[in-house]
């Protein structure tokens, strides 16, 4: 059994979605929430509330797997400063954590969950609600997205993740968990 | 007398600068250097590498402000997001110590220091090597920009950075701070 926490960043909602993955593509539903920060606080602020957020979830719920949403310039570059920020951020408590780090992109995200990558936000969240037997949709848009980067990791990101990992960064991350846990 | 931290951000490359600001336009060098992370290295291990020697310094030179480069999404795109995660690393820093912070633009710095906002670079560096009475210029190019935000925020930036915080800002950081140390 593996627990995977997703992570859709974002500076005003960050949504964080916990899962296990078992054998077979079997997957379970853990938890779900959405991280806000007041937007007329301070960058500084607005980050170390969704840092304080995400550290109170992984510590609650000791997931062995972050995956996060890889984030491309290609939108509004004001906004994605603020969701780069906060990714960084992830990975960042990730790392103290020595925890394992994949990033996906959307369109992973989408194909593994709905079979197409360019599927629209309410057939994510219908997808994620039937794949986990959730009773109602997760809501905003933005936990689904984080149940289904956590659902796209059981799927495909574990080998993935593990072919793109070097025999020396698996070896660091053994020894930052080693020197901080 | 007010000690300043300037960060230059950057994965590669992360300028860190430290100067006293006195009275009258008075700075004098405290510290300088370059913290690097091994570009081959998982991008989640550079940040930590970077925040590590960060806070190091931090601990070691104990600034009251922390002055960053701000960053726009003009230049290359790859380099521009792990700058933008530098830079949003070094503000949870500050925050979770609740130091203050000042954002600056490079055409401030470069206006502050020389004079002029389109400095070159080599204009920079011999006006910090001036300013500060140092033996010889700060290398690599990093190490000169991050004195010059500070020096730039001793010149200009103190008091921009009060007119920019609100009463409830000024009362967030000394919650922070007293609720940390």
């Amino acid at each position: 059994m593996t627990r995977i926490l997703g992570v859709d960043p974002g500076l005003t909602r960050c949504g964080v979605g916990v899962i296990d993955a078992g054998s077979a593509r079997a997957v379970s539903f853990v938890d779900v929430t959405v991280l806000r920060s007041d937007a007329d606080a301070p960058l500084e602020q607005r980050l170390l509330t969704i840092r304080d957020g995400l550290v109170t979830i992984i510590d609650a719920c000791r997931p062995d797997v972050i995956a996060i949403e890889r984030i491309f310039a290609q939108h509004n570059v004001r906004s994605v400063m603020g969701t780069a920020q906060v990714a960084g951020m992830a990975l960042l408590v990730a790392a103290e954590r020595g925890l394992t780090v994949a990033l996906h992109t959307p369109s992973e995200v989408k194909a593994a969950v709905t079979g197409y990558g360019r599927a629209d936000k309410k057939q994510v969240t219908a997808m994620v609600t039937a794949i986990l037997k959730l009773d109602s949709p997760p809501k905003p848009a933005d936990a689904a997205d984080a149940l289904a980067l956590a659902i796209c990791h059981a799927w495909r990101g574990g080998d993935l993740a593990h072919d793109g990992e070097t025999e020396a960064q698996r070896a660091w991350r053994a020894a930052v968990k080693a020197s901080r846990s």
